[in-house]
């Protein structure tokens, strides 16, 4: 162990706390403040804890949970993109290209490699581990809009059922088991108003 | 698959969207505000990807990772007790266990005791694995209070430098190399006034 490549390891630590201030569009259920992405980011990884059984095939649950670490560490650069903003997106894979760049660059690079890695394979969303990840991720999306029965930013954006089918549709292959549920959950919330 | 064991895994995903208002005592690196329990889990789950090397032998880091994700869930309901209240930590394991009991029981039996298992290793901090997962979580309170140079609640709270080894001292056995430099960070906090 040389104490460069620790200082590096350590200096990576300390940046990652800027991912606690990187506030998001979707609120806690409760409404009470927007949620940051490193908490959003725990949450998901506890969710592939507790829905394992609904990873398809060929999943394995330790690299999703590893990558579910990793997905959203560019937006300490890059910011959260809000899902439904078209013009945001346009440019969203250069920022979080550069974000990366400089990020994982902090690491050793065998190390920072094994991370972009990890944060690659969820954005390409191809294997069946990126696939459950990344269903997992639209899912938390749905559950906190929908929990509390406010329709949360899909009422406040005005979004339509098509966007939100288009945006959930990755967990009908990433989380086939889950797919009825968010269904229903759409067509409730489009009943009650919610969804235009 | 039975819808009823998808309700209890869905209202248990729901229950853990409140550990994001857990506030601890510590605060993030720009001080901007206090750190919650939900990232600094996540936290801990990135520094095992990036120190992993440091873990001792025997541990196995897609455990530990997953313990990290589970190991303060119940302060749901006990709340985060400051490491340096004495008073506080006589009735912690009670305030945690009955939280444990009420939090892992939402969940079907088979998940809930899984989950439960993990927590329980990771407070009896006995195996490899738990002696790393403990070993990062209080390497991360050294590193908030040490980075911006202000102390942090070691300042705050006049905590002495007896009291931070012995706090620090899972760290020794639980990640041996990154001991000197935990110990190298004490010694320049009291130097400069930040440790009593």
């Amino acid at each position: 162990m040389s104490f460069e490549r620790l200082e590096q390891q350590l200096a990576f630590v300390r940046e990652l706390d800027r991912l606690k201030s990187v506030s998001r569009r979707t609120s806690l259920i409760d409404r009470s403040r927007r949620e940051n992405t490193a908490e959003h980011s725990w949450h998901l990884t506890a969710m592939a804890l507790a829905l394992a059984e609904y990873a398809p095939p060929g999943a394995d649950l330790p690299h999703v949970v590893e990558m579910l670490v990793v997905h959203d560490m560019v937006e300490i650069d890059a910011g959260d993109t809000f899902a439904f903003d078209a013009s945001a997106n346009l440019d969203k894979a250069a920022r979080e290209t550069a974000a990366a760049k400089r990020l994982f660059g902090l690491l050793p690079p065998d190390l920072g490699d094994r991370l972009r890695a990890c944060w690659e394979e969820f954005e390409a969303n191809e294997t069946p581990s990126a696939r459950f990840a990344n269903a997992l991720d639209r899912l938390q999306g749905l559950i906190v809009n929908d929990a509390p029965g406010d329709g949360g930013t899909w009422k406040l954006h005005g979004v339509s059922r098509g966007q939100v089918l288009e945006r959930m549709a990755p967990i009908e292959t990433g989380a086939p088991g889950l797919w009825p549920v968010v269904v229903e959950a759409i067509e409730r919330a489009v009943e009650a108003g919610h969804i235009a």
